[in-house]
């Protein structure tokens, strides 16, 4: 499936590449903002009107999941429709030895049987306000790491301003600031948040994820990749009526249809110096450390069930996102795809040259190639011990959080680093005080990897490295770390959140210990990133983006940032080399390729079932919008606003939709209505559920 | 270390670029015939004159282990020096759960005690001759596959030839066709070959690999890698009267010295389609895949001692091949590296275009592209099927090499492939025949993982992947095929091997039928690779050989074919980054690094003479000398003749020797005669052998 989009793993996202796109969008091609969305071209291609009524109706159904996804309201009572590969880690927290959820799948028995997924929030967009003059008002005309420092603490203050205004009216809301327009604009995002969300149905894995990693990212396919969760206030179902209703026939090949949602993050106009520092810096190192993590999770798994019980979710992350990074950097290393990006550039190059307006941007290139040059000098460091790759893990990553959020959190808001503004908290700390399975050995494993890279990375002599292991050799010092540590425990982690710094360094706990030691390094590599890769890197952007902007207008989407998005296309298959892939797939064809085996075994009330349903069902589709991870969950939609699809995943062409669409490969991949309303009715008897989605 | 070097392995020497040097070699820079030895050079760099006796002497004590590492004579009585890591394979194979001496190591009680090397074979060179005018007469003017088919029987031939030659005479020698210089030029290398080796002397594991994995390739560096064989012949030891005599001091501070031994393949002069290729297909994808398995293999190695000791040879060698891979691809990302060879290649692209004479090379450049355009359509295919990465581990090898064997030797000699004609089999019987320790879990690991890979690369619905698994899974039926099959009994193999095809239709044994299921396709595949891309690239690369043979004449090496070069240089370290890097260690430093734990854990005897011996003792020592994987082994020796150290790894930089040679950075490096001496005298108690070494 097209990944969820996560913050804190994609390091493109770090260098904060916001910029409008360099030319008019292909047909199909954009991840339009609501304010800006090309109704036109939409009539002239596909002869279908798109009105405000429908985009703001389409707007109040669409949920934003903050674990990295997206979702759709479909009943009045605070149903949501999301991915079942969205709801995993949900499952996988409700799951104990005695009761396989995460494999099983779930119907609550009931509303009284709803179960809360205790880490997990979920916000709508009700407003977008334009900041752009307080914030250049608030820069001002300097560069360099003051203005940077200047341009966060403004957008903090925006956001706390914002969000004390609501609290003042006594309806609380949650504001973010975003950049887009490669921060010629900033915009201040006003959602609802619900912070209480519940499981109400997934099916079973087997059949969420038919064909497992192999099948990911290709075309045919049959996953039953849906899951329903509820949103609750107060203790009771949150009222939802803009809610979408089903058109249970699905629309028609080559009908248009449309996809809302939150994509996480695209890289379309990086520099080609960007693109190879990310090949040669970022992406091919972290494949190498993924594989052979994955290599390591897949021989734990065989070792037990209950290490594969325990492995399960990560591994299946970790497969997915390796798919998606190792075709981005297939894409990086097509030398015709290089080429073509290096003409790009030299064609705004000499149009920047030739146009006296543009000339503040015609140091960018050479400011960016600078900028990454110093960055290349501590980028290891950065990652293993400001990014988290040192301590990797359930209990690393608490520790880190807990450390750092002390230290941050002793300041004052508009000081902190953006991650820990005021804002901000609320979910931090709702993370990291969720229950969590425990998994030691399986933690160990984690930690002693992490542990072993920092060493092969940063290399045995170095103080850092000493700093954290001292004499003990990487695994024996995490088997000791999982075994003495108290982190596991929730009530400990709310004791430290609460306790701040003092707490935290008072604490006598070896994990904490060693995440306070490397500290002070990981503070002062965060300020050098900030100040020297960061900062230069955003200025230069923002005169590129200018530029852009005087040559080709202001028909153009942003960069996707995990913001509201809505792009159009069609049902459609696509040319495959030598032959046509069909746009839909059927029933008949999950039981033709179901051999038993994992990762084909089908559960066995669909095998019971194969005999009575129609084996004519649509079940998979595919599209030619333009997605990307964070769309996972998204609802597609048609010209009448009625709900005929639901996104997750795309062909593996649309990998390359990081850095570029191309309207003849890129296909969107989707669950059908009619399968969904099916498996509801004639597979789990979920009666109840239909008739409040309305079907009789 | 450096790497072993193996031909199965090496995709890139598969496309076979066997090419001269396109301009002057830097100062130290070649890996030179001894018929071409720059003798000029070094009297007027260093101020000593090697003689042709000096050329001779060093010939016929220099050793090629047919398991991929250089070697030399260093007793009257047939004693052999060499890398610990290049008798791993031996000490794997002569370990037993209670005799564990690939980790203790060996000390043989006497000649009685010299226990065999079943699958080792050694050659030394005693003569070279020029067959271009016989190989050109066969090919004819002809281009194409007919004259690449021609090309290779008439190699078969002239190999034939010689050992029948030989054989006549009563004195049995092994003939080899070496193609160097592009093609233009074609010998016989005449060797005398060595069936018996005999394990005498190997350190422990801990000492000879000092640092692991995390120290591999870098210096400053403690690691005893040396090791003692015998060759013998009817029984007795083999009379070596021209061995070398060991200089016990070692070499000054640069002071010149030399390298005689057997690189194994450098990829110098291909073209930037070659290497866009090689970046693209072959490394990146190698490299994911690799690291995958070094994850498994390490987590099967966590899970008991024995699950340690079995994987225990394959981890050491992968790690090390990581390695090397991934600096090679760091070298193929670098910008600046590809941007001098594009100008290279630009610039003799423009003399060919300026010179009539060099007409016949214009269209090389696209030929080769064309050919390599086509071989993306099946390289993947290709590399499963025939290279054998969908059935990794010894007994799926064994399976292959049967089904192959047996189709091949029922051709004429002629007629087959090379690496079965009449002159190869020998060795490959050998190989095949040697007992292997049983270890059945780690093997369904390998061919599970490599059954996994040739789904996930060639998919599900390929009518090979579904010819090899039916409906099973990978990992079931490769735990059913190892349970399953006899191929582990050195009697079945003997039995198949004399059975030829026959016995191999005849055998019921479900892995030697798999191979034989998929040996129609992969001898297609096969075909398809000699003519569509074997024959072009060849043809290509003898014209751009031509081409720079014209421009710049004859001062100029061949690239590395694992056959007899020396190289010069001096002993000598290098500045790094913003330090210098000092050429020598001491033991004293080897006792500062050790914590106790892996991979810095002293032997107890070691820890135990820290008191007694020298601490001022050299270790290890760096040189300039051009070497690379296949080195390992080598003879480091002096103007003089004698032994002054002994090769066994380079600096990460020389692993960039496979693209080309930077004078300022890379280094090889070595083991130094001092600590060897100290070793045997005061850690071992091998005096006897000392005597033998003709030290008091």
């Amino acid at each position: 499936m097209i990944r969820r989009y996560t913050m804190a793993v994609l390091l493109a996202a770090a260098l904060a590449c916001v910029l409008a796109t360099p030319r008019p969008a292909w047909a199909e091609e954009g991840m339009w903002t609501f304010d800006n969305f090309p109704r036109e071209a939409v009539r002239s291609r596909y002869g279908v009107s798109i009105g405000q009524d429908w985009l703001d109706r389409v707007r109040r159904a669409t949920v934003r999941l903050e674990g990295g996804c997206s979702a759709s309201i479909v009943s009045p009572s605070g149903l949501v429709l999301t991915n079942e590969h969205c709801v995993r880690d949900c499952l996988q927290r409700l799951s104990t030895p005695s009761r396989d959820i995460a494999g099983a799948g779930f119907l609550a028995a009931g509303r009284a049987g709803e179960e809360r997924c205790a880490a997990e929030q979920a916000s709508i967009l009700e407003r977008i306000e334009n900041v752009s003059a307080a914030v250049q008002a608030a820069v001002g005309d300097g560069v360099g790491p003051a203005a940077n420092e200047r341009r966060k603490a403004a957008l903090t203050r925006l956001e706390q301003a914002c969000e004390d205004d609501w609290r003042r009216r006594g309806d609380p809301h949650s504001c973010e600031a975003v950049t887009l327009y490669g921060g010629g604009q900033y915009f201040l995002y006003h959602y609802r948040r619900y912070v209480d969300l519940r499981l109400v149905f997934a099916p079973e894995a087997d059949i969420a994820f038919f064909g497992g990693d192999l099948d990911n990212f290709r075309f045919p396919r049959w996953d039953l990749d849906f899951a329903l969760l509820r949103l609750y206030v107060d203790g009771r179902p949150a009222p939802t009526p803009g809610y979408l209703r089903w058109r249970r026939a699905g629309a028609a090949p080559g009908e248009a249809v449309f996809v809302a949602g939150h994509p996480g993050s695209t890289q379309r106009l990086q520099t080609l110096a960007q693109l190879r520092f990310e090949r040669e810096y970022v992406l091919g190192h972290w494949l190498l450390r993924a594989a052979e993590l994955r290599g390591r999770y897949l021989q734990f798994s065989a070792s037990g069930a209950e290490q594969a019980r325990s492995a399960e979710s990560e591994l299946f992350s970790l497969e997915n996102v390796l798919k998606v990074r190792r075709n981005q950097m297939a894409v990086l290393l097509d030398h015709g795809f290089m080429a073509a990006r290096e003409r790009d550039e030299q064609a705004l190059r000499a149009a920047v040259a030739a146009d006296p307006r543009l000339k503040p941007a015609a140091d960018a290139w050479a400011e960016i190639d600078r900028a990454l040059a110093g960055y290349r000098a501590f980028y290891d460091r950065y990652l293993f011990l400001e990014r988290g790759a040192a301590l990797q893990g359930e209990l690393g990553a608490a520790a880190r959080l807990l450390v750092r959020a002390a230290v941050e959190r002793a300041k004052p808001n508009e000081q902190r680093q953006r991650e820990f503004s005021d804002a901000a908290l609320p979910r931090l700390r709702q993370q990291l005080l969720a229950p969590q399975p425990a998994y030691p050995a399986f933690e160990a494993l984690r930690l002693g990897f992490s542990l072993e890279k920092l060493v092969e990375y940063l290399g045995v002599d170095d103080p850092a490295v000493r700093l954290a292991l001292g004499r003990e050799a990487p695994q024996q010092l995490a088997a000791r770390l999982v075994r003495e540590t108290r982190l596991g425990d929730p009530a400990f982690r709310e004791q430290l959140w609460n306790g701040g710094l003092a707490a935290v360094e008072a604490a006598d706990d070896p994990l904490l210990a060693l995440a306070l030691r490397l500290e002070p390094e990981a503070s002062a590599l965060r300020r050098r990133h900030d100040d020297q890769v960061e900062a230069p890197i955003r200025a230069a952007e923002e005169r590129l983006a200018r530029a852009r902007f005087a040559i080709h207008g202001t028909r153009s989407y942003p960069d996707a940032t995990f913001t509201l998005r809505l792009s159009y296309g069609a049902v459609q298959g696509w040319r495959e080399g030598d032959h046509d892939v069909a746009p839909f797939t059927r029933l008949d064809g999950l039981y033709a390729r179901a051999t038993g085996q994992p990762p084909f075994r089908l559960p066995p009330r669909w095998l019971q079932a194969q005999s009575r349903v129609n084996l004519d069902t649509p079940f998979n589709f595919a599209t030619s919008n333009d997605i990307i991870g964070g769309n996972s969950g998204s609802p597609i939609i048609d010209a009448g606003g009625r709900l005929v699809g639901l996104i997750f995943d795309g062909n593996l062409h649309s990998i390359g939709g990081d850095y570029g669409y191309d309207p003849a490969l890129n296909r969107a991949v989707a669950v059908h209505p009619a399968v969904m309303l099916l498996a509801l009715r004639e597979i789990y008897g979920a009666d109840a559920l239909l008739r409040e989605l309305g079907i009789e």
